[in-house]
């Protein structure tokens, strides 16, 4: 905290998403950003043109700066990949410094590695951002697996195949509409990784860990992605009252967990039949609760950003003191 | 909190709702419950049968042996409206302890004096089972309205009038579908606090504190119910691809809050279309966030009595010192 009680925050990576975090912590629309304040963000180049152009003078390329500053509180990592961002969290995390991360390749395949190395460091490592977007998806499930026993948990959670997926619904090719996915930056140049259904797999090994406690490796998970779907199989599902969407699912069954990712005829009545672009629907079944539906916008630069603010303020909201009460009051 | 560590739950109220908290409390399968004790519970009629009938041991007439036991941690409300709810909650709050209630009718009319009593006394008071049953939507909106600036909420918020209206759509009459939606055990001898709109009213007042910060008196929202509606409005609005549903909605424009509760042509569409029966959906847009839509059970023992747990795994969280990371941790 620095000597106005400001929460301090390091960033890791000014990309899409780092931009966005450092745009809403030095802007002026924020509600409570007052009380964080942006310190040093860790690039590879610093000559590369940034929005918002006024994070320049807090950019470094020397990771020191950011994980060592002896004023920050919090280090917000959007680097994404496996290595260095590990490396980065886990030197983060043994300094105590508590760590939100929006990367669910690290969280899937670290997740239980780096939560019990919060654990020991007695921090918190969070995480909203690595799935579903500007939704608070695993804050409600954190909640209602606290209080109730979960049965099922999954939805349509990778943003980039249900924008191909609604493209293709519009007449477009699969080739198409991966073009028109790219160029609506809801696809990256290789694609591969979502279409492929490894990107919902990663963020469905997260979904089951919080609902039944278990880290499921997501290479474990039955998965099938939606490259050879064609139009053929599109207007098929028109014909049946249905839409194709790529559904990702975990269940507990008698004990053991069942998890899959892969193409679905879903009918329109059915919560999973409402997304459309960019937008998931995840849906979480307790045993008392019954079904709860929760749905919005799973990508894109604001609603990623606005995941990580959220995780920020629950900060904000536990470490300042005027503010302790809020996790159960505010 | 007793020697065990346990958090201790005085009770008031063993009806519908208040009977299902004793249940979760009392039994085996709630997460965490071996955690939570249940105290005494306050009934008017001792000879009443109870379900669970093991309840029968802790219900006295006398509110001091709830509200003045020693031990107690936190007092749950059941009691429904506002007198002697409001001063059962009034004398809890000035003892300092924790208050989770499910009273719409007494938060709408006196959260506003009621948070700033448990602020005063340094403790929280929490009512995510006010609105909208097992679908945490309280704390959703709160945790938006932290991190973001909240434009509009609102969505299909009594369960009484979308099973009336959804009996109308499979035939009914308006008399028919209310009976059976007493039968059904959603809506009391006297329904009009629901079919005039008065519960959705209250809701949204709540509703409109937690995403603006002002407690609009329920009576001045702009307020039509669904008692004039006939068989003949219910085939228009299929003619037109639509379906009424009593549609609730707050919104800030320029700084004013506009606030309003009536039928509405909901086109089939739109996620307040989607519930069914006793199902509620909430639509929360941020700023930033966009619209973020969540559903589910909006009433019924079950779902009412999981919101209250859900409040009191906060409480758990939040005072059982070996939980005190839970609340952004886990």
């Amino acid at each position: 905290m620095d000597t106005d009680g400001a929460v301090v925050v390091g960033l890791l990576g000014c990309g899409v998403v780092g931009g966005g975090v450092a745009e809403r912590l030095l802007g002026k629309f924020s509600a409570g950003s007052a009380r964080m304040r942006l310190a040093n963000v860790l690039v590879r180049d610093l000559a590369k043109p940034r929005t918002p152009t006024s994070v320049h003078p807090h950019l470094t390329t020397l990771v020191d700066r950011v994980l060592n500053d002896p004023g920050v509180d919090v280090i917000v990592e959007c680097i994404g990949g496996i290595q260095p961002a590990s490396s980065y969290v886990e030197a983060a995390l043994r300094r105590g410094l508590l760590v939100v991360s929006a990367n669910k390749a690290l969280i899937a395949e670290r997740g239980e590695r780096l939560e019990a190395l919060a654990r020991q460091y007695r921090t918190t490592l969070m995480y909203e951002a690595a799935v579903g977007g500007a939704i608070p998806v695993l804050r409600t499930l954190r909640h209602l697996a606290a209080a109730d026993e979960i049965q099922a948990v999954g939805g349509v959670i990778n943003s980039t195949t249900n924008y191909v997926l609604c493209q293709m619904e519009d007449g477009l090719s699969m080739n198409e509409a991966v073009r028109a996915a790219q160029r609506a930056g809801f696809a990256e140049a290789d694609p591969t990784n979502d279409l492929d259904g490894i990107d919902a797999a990663q963020k469905l090994t997260i979904l089951a860990a919080l609902a039944f406690g278990t880290w499921l490796p997501w290479k474990s998970i039955a998965r099938c992605g939606i490259w050879k779907l064609s139009e053929d199989d599109i207007a098929a599902a028109r014909r049946l009252g249905t839409r194709v969407k790529l559904v990702a699912s975990a269940r507990r069954d008698s004990g053991s967990i069942s998890a899959t990712v892969g193409p679905t005829y879903v009918p329109l009545k059915h919560p999973f039949a409402a997304p459309r672009g960019a937008e998931n629907a995840f849906l979480i079944a307790g045993r008392h609760t019954g079904p709860i539906v929760i749905g919005g916008r799973g990508a894109g630069r604001e609603a990623t950003a606005s995941a990580i603010m959220g995780d920020l303020h629950d900060v904000l909201a536990n470490i300042a003191p005027p503010s302790s009460k809020e996790t159960i009051n505010a």
